[in-house]
């Protein structure tokens, strides 16, 4: 029997897919199992792996199917395939081989660098490998192309539809606002005592604290499991195999218990997705920045809520030492909403962490564009970070050199956090419209919301863009306001002023 | 740069050699860690990968290759790679793609009609899945020919080299001195009280047991890890990532310890194959037979042994219950190494344990041949076990239909079961010629031991022929007295006849 066109093509996608699911494995596996002197075999394996998935998304076969499929393709599932397929053949063969080659070898070399000088708190050390990263952006971006901003081009490969001009319009009323709430916060008479979450905290009653909730939040363990690692992340191989991972602090319980609802977020999504996707490119999140919505709507909507610890803090105080039994669940959820400029990124509550992202678009925009240099990196940074949050770093380590992105040449990704939180925000709006949010959540019965994210969300994969995504949910394009006004009602509660 | 030949079939084999690492990680996974529901899919992609591992084994690129580099093949690396190659492309393009096919059909739905059978005891529904098994296999044997006899064809794919004239000369010899062996235990006043071992052995300590007799096998945790699960195997992913399963029953630690101690022996070959070999298919054990050698040579000759116990009784007294503390290691050695005919071939004892592959060798070669027909197995099944064994299966689930392997198509396998047996026992013997093997059990240090296995079998790989490395280690073909007499020795002194 000849096989179509069409069939030819879902095939070709299916092999693919082989491909990333067992890439996807041996990275999970790598970052929780794997001995560690299997690693630089598994490596090169990876690699081959992945030479095979470029090589089938940069293929003249890919491009036949596609030029002979468009033209009729009349299913909404084969025509996302198509685009999608055809956006990555178009924007990966864009960039020449030897090109892409040198950028990799750069990449692998300054991580290393960067790794050097973060430790020894050397910018300058640092600085020529930045600015040669920062040339080959800018020489990605011209090859693939864009109308208006140069950064353009990098945004599109997380947030595909997201544009400067939007970022422009909206980002700065969020900076600015936040930055007068937190002054707000820091002027209030009333604040948490973040001593009283002290104490010793077995791994496996964190881990056993960690598995009820993932439970509760309708993650399903038979399509999944939780494991530790020292970087949390949460992996889909395919939608009946999604895995988290966590990292349990025995001083303190805040990373495992918020990490573990954090990744439990992005998993629920992969779970979730349309099973007519299966075995197809769009069976993943759409965008970083949708990913990141879902697993911040679980982490602070509903876990640092009110209603989430009126029901939960019985069963946390089961799994934790004796004497969170004479702590009052007041005293417990402001402490655990404690808001407190901090230097590090990923050390921030919900409130400032989009003042950290701020930073680091401001900066990496106007890099790309040419407007600054690399060498004046950490002062400005300095001066942002004064500005926004009010703290200086005393050392470019917890300064500009903190995070691995600009090292791993990655520019353009940071906007998806704050996005995440935006869009998270308007998510959480129009779910109250809907449904009783509070109310699930203080009888603890996620199925709804679970119910209510699929049904809005998760099903489409990759079918929708993300801007797409909140026109439908929310009828509104990318706005400010939900975010600020949930950061401003909440904190305003909880430090009363 | 062009590539030459040479290195184009290197780099062909290393993409082999990587599809299989993935494949190994993902049944690896399937059988430790995958959550239940994700199977299916993990099966379509693991079938996607194994097509590609095919498509380049009965490639023309390959036989290409061949044909030029063959001729002036001058290294012993090269040359082993490319006979196994080419035996490979021969052997896999002999069948018939759509015979293939069928076959594979054939074989699932039998496991599962074996499966129904095997739990009502109803051979005769399971019957005519066997018969049409055997007429598969006569075909696959004549499509890749035999000199003597049509089981030899088969043989070949588990013992390259060894063919049923051998067979026809050691294992009668085989069968009938255990068999007398037998008679005299049975016989002799001495008896074990296997009730001793009983006992409450929590999984916690088990586990903590058998990972200190892994680290002193000289099994590299940092290259390995021990997991847990149903049907214990060993699997080398690569020579830095060979892993060990095992299975804890609480009721009796016989289960883990003996079966630690035996898939520890097959990882140590896959851990110690010349890194030379690494990215070729010659990077694993030689052949079934040997790798049952090293396991059972572990379990056995060594853990089985007065000495292993002299020194590593106390160590596992202090992780047994405590009333273990009372029981002499002369009882507990006698305990462990009891005979007792048993019906199961998994459950029986080193002496008996090659009268049960006698049983099947002697039925399946006459299967095969046609001397004998599928439904006349059960009688002569029976029949066998009484004149071998001493007893009869009150039912044909213990009985004829208790292994998996002929309703899975698997003929020829089970030999290696046995040779294994005396590999372990010429390669016990020569050993001892060379180093103070008792010396070095007794005092719990093994290093000399994994050396010499390296040194004699280990590192190479599938670069030698089972029978050749026997020939190389002991300067013997296959020989059934070193096997007889050391069981006769053995268990002379235990059972004291």
């Amino acid at each position: 029997m000849n096989q179509s066109t069409e069939q030819k093509f879902w095939a070709l996608l299916k092999q693919q897919s082989a491909y990333e699911e067992a890439i996807g494995l041996m990275a999970w596996d790598m970052r929780t199992k794997a001995p560690k002197k299997g690693i630089d075999n598994r490596s090169e394996v990876i690699g081959i792996l992945a030479e095979k998935v470029h090589h089938i998304q940069t293929s003249e076969e890919i491009s036949k199917y596609i030029e002979e499929l468009k033209p009729k393709a009349d299913d909404s599932k084969l025509r996302s395939a198509l685009e999608d397929a055809e956006e990555t053949f178009n924007r990966t063969n864009k960039i020449p081989a030897q090109l892409y080659k040198e950028f990799v070898t750069l990449q692998s070399s300054s991580e290393s660098k960067w790794a050097e000088a973060k430790e020894n708190g050397n910018f300058k050390k640092f600085q020529p490998y930045l600015e040669e990263l920062v040339r080959y952006n800018q020489r990605f971006a011209e090859l693939w192309g864009y109308k208006n901003h140069i950064y353009d081009a990098l945004l599109h490969n997380y947030e595909p539809g997201v544009t400067v001009k939007q970022l422009d319009q909206v980002f700065p009323k969020v900076r600015d606002a936040l930055t007068k709430l937190l002054n707000n916060v820091q002027l209030a008479d009333a604040a948490p005592d973040p001593s009283l979450l002290q104490g010793h905290f077995p791994k496996q009653r964190q881990e056993q604290f960690s598995k009820e909730i993932l439970k509760k939040m309708c993650y399903d363990f038979d399509a999944g499991r939780l494991d530790e690692t020292i970087h949390p992340f949460a992996i889909g191989l395919n939608r009946n195999d999604v895995r988290v991972t966590t990292k349990y602090d025995e001083k303190d319980f805040r990373t495992a218990v918020f990490g573990t609802i954090h990744e439990g977020g992005h998993a629920l999504y992969e779970q979730n997705i349309d099973p007519e996707l299966s075995f197809t490119p769009l069976a993943t999140g759409t965008s970083m920045g949708i990913h990141e919505s879902q697993s911040l709507f679980w982490e602070n909507f509903i876990a640092r809520s009110r209603e989430f610890w009126e029901n939960h803090y019985p069963l946390f105080q089961s799994f934790a030492p004796e004497r969170f039994k004479q702590i009052a669940l007041d005293d417990f959820f402001f402490a655990v909403n404690e808001v407190k400029p901090s230097l590090i990124r990923i050390e921030a509550d919900e409130l400032t962490y989009c003042l950290h992202i701020m930073v680091r678009y401001e900066l990496e925009k106007a890099l790309i564009s040419g407007e600054i240099k690399v060498k004046h990196l950490p002062e400005l940074w300095n001066e942002k970070m004064k500005a926004y949050l009010g703290i200086v770093p005393h050392n470019d380590s917890v300064g500009v050199l903190q995070d691995i992105h600009w090292a791993g040449g990655d520019f353009g990704y940071f906007p998806s956090y704050a996005l995440g939180y935006m869009y998270a925000a308007q998510f959480d709006a129009a779910m109250r419209k809907d449904i009783d949010v509070a109310g699930a959540v203080r009888s603890g019965d996620f199925q709804l919301i679970k119910e209510w994210l699929t049904k809005h969300i998760h099903q489409f994969g990759k079918t929708k863009k993300p801007l797409m995504i909140v026109k439908d949910v929310t009828g509104d394009g990318l706005n400010p306001d939900y975010l600020i006004s949930y950061l401003t009602n909440k904190y305003k509660g909880i430090y009363q002023f």
